[in-house]
């Protein structure tokens, strides 16, 4: 191994050659963490919006929590149940997307993607801020600078994607097992200092919140639903991530729609018990949270100001204020795990945009460059999009959390109910022809409870557009139709072009002849090649034909042209404004002219450099003629290569970078886990 | 004419086509406009510069300034008296690059060429500089932002040659006639004051100047000499682009060397007497003149502070003030007229400096692309590389052109030096084998003539060095280096190659066999199309190819090809991992394996499609293809073009781009003057 590989292996990663890339499935105790991350993760932000919520009634209304809480948990176990059925009947991993399309038709698929596309730049929009807020709770010196911060980790997130991370099974399993611990061990503890009678109060329990103006002393009947509804639709972002299994199920061992479903209920189980834990325990620590936007609500007791410099934590890092208050490296470590898992959800964004992206190819919906796996062009477009997107919201909302919510549920209940929808459709269909009374007693049970499902999210989806839609929804919904009809008018466009190149019975007519064209600027190797191949190809005219822009440099080639005895025939077109393209394009129009049953070939000599900046001192001539060539019809351009020594270096470079991970391999079941070390591994190192 | 066209032409200046662009040539009176601007402008700011150098020893050193008036008119007219034997020895327009390559080699010739390019910045950056401080001068409200107009300037600028400006004789001659004009009368004006008695003072007439520290009292010889070179070597900016005339022999009229002497004379008589009317009569109006960086040292008569607010305006804003008081449209005319003639001075870097890359690439020290006046691409490169340098120039220097010029005329003198020094070798040549004794009696003159100017400018570039060198000219000097090794570089690259390339014998060799690929991906028109050229050209072997990655996709692919009853066999290649690229690739090299005297044909179906946005959603693949084969020994690539309707888009696109005039094509003699309008012009319009 040279030095060079050395370097270039620390900065790119080890090597993974594509061989080495097998199928490998994920058995349930790996799948649960690698799909998990993006709905764990909002237990560290949807409690506190409920907080917020209920907090422009004053603290009074916190007694509200766990109730909204219990509904939000009902909603997530619906859902939950629903996609159950999604996974057992569409097991091949398209997911909402895939149902949408398949029952309801375009329009609904295409919706459900742009609603996809818009909740991806979402999730690294709310999970990074979110960790940026985590993070500033143990680092004081960020306080004030999350907007940066945030947008420093978003940069960092997708310079790792773009160099292809190796994600591994263990990648995701260890911080998201910790994740978990941390958070069911903390509120377990306080959870027993409550029966002890022991438990704290958090940092914050001794403020007041001053009610907003207009919600003081006691509501009526329409303000408390609309102050319900608000913070019930705000805690419905706990459900964000739920879907994620239904587009991995191929990924999964065998029987992988049993284990997927599994897996399914597990996380839904994990997520309520986190989430319901956080909210009691908070409540009965008495924490007071409010919008960061208006701290001047939260005053001392007895109405005075706040203490100078107060800054108001998430509700999580309150918690572990007042629980680990004598033991703070249990603190540090919710903390940590909390933030790592906000990144480890963001990133799964990253990792879906590319797979939704290829699928979108694959139908049209999407440039088809985005289809292949090997176009690392599309594919790092796809990464820098999804980055730029991000870092303009997470700019423009200051990294607020609570602002970005209001953006990002829309979108998700609007998959979650078209995909309902379609389920229902789904199993309308069947039963038509299934005639087995047990098959026929699943599917009436499956239907039911999609059902419920849509019944359930058409319900949440109109509550979180009442209550979001001038607060920010309205800019998903834009940005929602913006993809949709690019989406759209890319398809047409392929329709349109696939109308256009509709084969017919003409076009196998055979040309009547080919006149070769050798295209000569010097007489050297790549040139002599040239001719060599074009008169292999037996064509019925064969000359060389070169470009004058200098009489004494004509001369000379003429004279070695004869020298060498060459048996081909070269024609000198004229320039006088020492144009290259121009002359030899209108020569092909006119040999073209002659014959016009016949095809031109014209043969261009070009010697391949391998680095770019040789690149950018070669060619650039040929590469034009090419181009225009290509607008000339009956012409047929022929690259003769001839490779210099230099171009090892490019082959080698593009080994490379075809070996390369690509983000969301693993959890298309495309890349190796850790537990099966390919035996070249070692013998590489 | 379409909407669309008009709208076009509106946008990009009238259409001007190819065959329009016929040999202009130049009579004297345009062509002493056209190459004079540059050269004549610099009486805008060089004897301010005078001024400032004297100004350190007070204002009594002023009494100096005329005398150094009369040696900078003496190397004037000595240069130009040197470059008439240039431009009668060598007519064909290389100028400096030429004589030196020519005579002293190519390490002269790089050199010049690093002098000129350092030297087209720098006409930008100063040029604009000026321009931005006279435009102060008379709008109050740009003072303090010189640097912000210079910029905005330099931009409107290269957008203007980026759009490809339509140049004239009169687009030249009318501005620097009236730059003569105006300069010549106000002076003449203000002398008829001067012998009348009535000239008035300048407005800084009555302030003091204090000598800077050191610089007291009465000067000691050694101070004295210092001062005195400094203020000359300031001075001799005056002779900046003085040699353009030498670069653009083939655009005058015939005789054209003669002419071109002529004209060089003209110009150099012209220059001399605006440079001394304005040092004598701004001597006479007791103007006051510091570095505006030491502006305290300009005092109140009595030793007070100056007038708040006082601004120190250019030596011909002061004198226009002083002689137009009552006259304000006279004061408006000579500033607008300098304003405009320093912008044209500026546009002749952005004429000059593609002219000197294609002469560079023709020579192989730069990339060869730009030697082609087609390449759009390079030629814009050209440009945006040349604003931006000037741009960080002006603001790193907050557009002062007294900074600047520290900077400006190291490099002038190099080529000055290295030209002279090759035109004495030319001579001594030639008087090696000239017999005829008239003849060698004016060879004999002009190598004193040249000898007499290559001690006057060497003396004058040491000098420059001594005194300028800490005070910037270093940096010229370091970019000169770079310049110098990239070109070298790029040269000794381009040998590298052309070693590498050449023939031999053993290139005739032609391969045995011919095996054709037809890569398919769908059969439609463009695939069938391939299938018949590639048919036509009759190979050895003939098989389509298809990369399977979806199996149904695969089998009604198949189907359809039995039922064309397609004749051609169809291989399938599979690929596990949707890849396209590599399984084709590995199957060019595994058919070359087996015939490794053969050849391996691969062709291509494309479709061509015109508008930008098209391209980016069709043939990715076929591009990353064709580059991957190209890198693979003993394959051909044949690209079979379809050209879909849209395609008429890009090429009406590309005849436009073509017809675009380009900056400099009226100096290479390539582009209509208005004395002839074209016939068709009107019939266009």
């Amino acid at each position: 191994m040279s030095v060079g590989d050395v370097s270039k292996r620390i900065l790119l990663g080890r090597k993974l050659s594509s061989s080495q890339l097998g199928e490998t499935l994920l058995p349930k105790r790996i799948a649960l963490p690698v799909f998990a991350s993006d709905a764990l993760s909002s237990v560290a932000y949807a409690p506190d919006e409920v907080f917020i919520m209920l907090s422009v009634a004053g603290a009074s209304a916190y007694a509200w929590s766990w109730k909204i809480g219990v509904v939000v948990a009902l909603v997530m176990l619906t859902v939950v149940a629903s996609y159950r059925q999604t996974v057992h009947a569409y097991p091949s991993g398209g997911g909402d997307y895939e149902v949408a399309m398949t029952n309801l038709g375009k329009t609904a698929g295409v919706t459900v993607a742009s609603a996809l596309l818009v909740d991806y730049v979402l999730t690294v929009a709310v999970s990074i801020s979110s960790a940026a807020q985590y993070a500033a709770g143990a680092i004081p010196a960020l306080i004030g600078h999350e907007a940066i911060a945030a947008t420093v980790a978003v940069i960092l997130l997708a310079a790792m994607n773009l160099r292809g991370v190796r994600e591994s099974g263990g990648f995701f399993a260890v911080p998201t097992y910790l994740f978990m611990a941390a958070i069911l061990g903390m509120c377990g503890y306080g959870l027993l200092q409550l029966a002890t009678g022991d438990l704290p109060h958090a940092a914050s329990a001794g403020l007041e919140i001053e009610p907003k103006e207009g919600w003081e002393g006691p509501l009526g009947q329409v303000a408390l639903m609309m102050l319900l509804a608000r913070a019930f639709s705000s805690g419905c972002a706990a459900l964000t991530g739920v879907e994620a299994i239904s587009n991995g199920v191929p990924a999964f061992q065998k029987p992988k729609s049993k284990n997927a479903a599994t897996t399914l209920l597990l996380l839904g189980l994990i997520a309520v018990s986190m989430m319901m834990s956080v909210i009691v325990l908070a409540k009965q620590m008495m924490i007071r949270y409010v919008d960061p936007h208006e701290l001047e609500r939260l005053r001392s007791v007895g109405g005075g100001a706040l203490p100078k410099g107060y800054e108001q934590h998430p509700v999580i890092t309150q918690i572990a204020q007042g629980v680990f208050a004598d033991f703070s490296p249990g603190f540090y470590f919710v903390i940590t795990v909390t933030g790592v898992i906000l990144v480890l959800a963001a990133n799964t964004a990253f990792n879906g945009f590319p797979v939704l992206g290829s699928i979108l190819a694959q139908d049209g919906f999407a440039p088809r460059a985005l289809a292949s796996r090997g176009d690392r062009l599309a594919y790092s477009n796809g990464i820098i999009f999804l980055a730029v997107m991000a870092i303009i919201l997470i700019q423009a909302f200051d990294a607020q959390t609570t602002k970005l919510i209001q953006l990002y549920i829309v979108g998700v209940f609007v998959s979650f109910n078209l995909s309902q929808l379609g389920m229902i459709r789904h199993w309308t269909r069947h039963l038509k022809t299934e005639r087995d009374p047990a098959e026929r007693r699943l599917m009436f049970r499956a239907r039911v409870i999609n059902t419920f499902g849509l019944g359930m999210t058409a319900i949440v989806l109109v509550i979180v557009l009442i209550t979001k839609f001038l607060a920010g929804a309205w800019i998903t919904i834009i940005a929602m139709i913006l993809f949709f009809l690019l989406m759209k008018g890319i398809r047409s466009h392929y329709d349109r072009v696939a109308d256009e190149l509709k084969a017919d019975d003409q076009d196998k007519v055979m040309p009547t002849r080919v006149h070769a064209i050798v295209l000569v600027s010097k007489l050297h190797k790549p040139t002599l090649r040239a001719l060599a191949f074009a008169k292999a190809t037996r064509p019925n005219t064969l000359e060389a034909v070169f470009v004058d822009i200098d009489e004494d440099v004509t001369r000379r080639l003429l004279e070695e042209w004869d020298h060498r005895g060459l048996d081909v025939p070269l024609k000198v077109l004229h320039s006088p404004y020492r144009e290259i393209t121009r002359p030899i394009v209108d020569y092909a129009v006119e040999v073209r002219k002659q014959y016009p049953r016949g095809v031109v070939a014209v043969y261009i000599p070009e010697y391949v450099v391998g680095r770019w900046w040789e690149q950018l001192l070669h060619n650039q001539t040929a590469l034009r003629l090419k181009g225009r060539l290509l607008f000339t019809p009956g012409v047929m351009v022929t690259s003769v290569p001839f490779q210099l020594r230099s171009s090892a270096v490019a082959i080698e470079r593009e080994r490379r970078e075809e070996s390369r991970v690509h983000a969301g391999d693993l959890r298309r079941g495309r890349a190796r886990g850790d537990d099966q070390p390919a035996a070249s591994d070692e013998a590489d190192a």
